[in-house]
């Protein structure tokens, strides 16, 4: 389809973004050449605004003050001796949702498909041991891997629970088995097995 | 989900365009987050210089020049006494691509589900009817309602062709039939019925 040019670079732009097609694209520009000049105008703040959040120095979450922590880096009513190592940002939110987790965090950034680490996903696991040594002077209580448990996430997981063991007294995983409301029947072979070895 | 601060004002615009969940909004909010300067800074400026597109006086498609007229309207080399009503900016895109129209549009808006026309979209028929008074002094040769042949979108044409025909020689639909491609064992009743009708 022919974009016509003067929404040309906004369709560009935004069909960069995750999820976003050419065709969405397409009618977002649309939709906000219609919108009023309010709106265009809020728009357009909040996100030059949005330039000037930066990411955690220590665990690559969002970070706003000028000391480059996040907000649960510098919270001292938190145990930073006990780390999830998580894959996105969205995963912290649901940690935290849960109210059960008073650690603090290193974001890896989204697993591959191939099962073995990125650079810079190995560069993030060297930088926290990093921290370990010199917040700790050696080990930290805990580091929690709370990757997927799929297939590529195990894999991934086993990788970096070997990486990380010098640096804390215990590695630990997520629980596994059958999820809440979930039914024996209904659940899978492997998913079954990990509730009867955890049973508890 | 408890959204951060500090980006509760990105999630929130987001989330109000057509087709952006608060999920995604997120998700995007950390994306834009994530990437490098050179990618905010040229979203922040395609954004902002965005807000200076304008929308045609005539036909309400975008305009960027100081006339206030799109491409279609200023261009001498179509047929400006020929109008097609379609519902909004996508239509014209396809209708461009087939390459069969040579006349100019009129944007009218979603059609909603109850079947009548919105106050808008009557005053844009009001205002089509005073162009075109103004440029022919009656009377357009054609006002084709190229509006989706649903059920609600056949009440509204049948409305709009009504209100047209004072300002037209002719008013005409698209045609209906089956589709290019399509099989006359699956064609529905309806659609089987219209080919039968405008056989040619």
């Amino acid at each position: 389809m022919k974009i016509p040019k003067s929404i040309n670079r906004f369709v560009d732009i935004f069909s960069r973004l995750p999820g976003v097609g050419p065709r969405q694209a397409i009618r977002l520009a649309f939709y906000f050449v219609r919108q009023g000049k309010a709106f265009q105008d809020d728009f357009a703040k909040t996100v030059n605004d949005f330039k000037n959040i930066g990411i955690c120095k220590r665990c690559f979450y969002i970070a706003e003050g000028a000391d480059g922590l996040c907000e649960f880096c510098k919270d001292k009513n938190r145990d930073q001796a006990i780390i999830a190592i998580v894959e996105k940002e969205t995963d912290i939110m649901s940690i935290e949702n849960t109210g059960k987790f008073n650690g603090r965090y290193l974001i890896l950034g989204d697993i591959r498909r191939s099962g073995i680490l990125e650079t810079d996903q190995k560069l993030r696991l060297q930088s926290l041991k990093k921290w370990i040594e010199k917040e700790f002077g050696g080990k930290a209580k805990e580091v929690i891997v709370a990757i997927n448990p799929t297939t590529e996430g195990d894999i991934i997981s086993e990788i970096i629970a070997g990486e990380m063991r010098p640096s804390a007294e215990k590695v630990t995983r997520l629980g596994r088995g059958i999820p809440t409301g979930g039914e024996i029947e209904f659940a899978d072979e492997d998913t079954l097995a990990s509730a009867i070895e955890r049973r508890s």
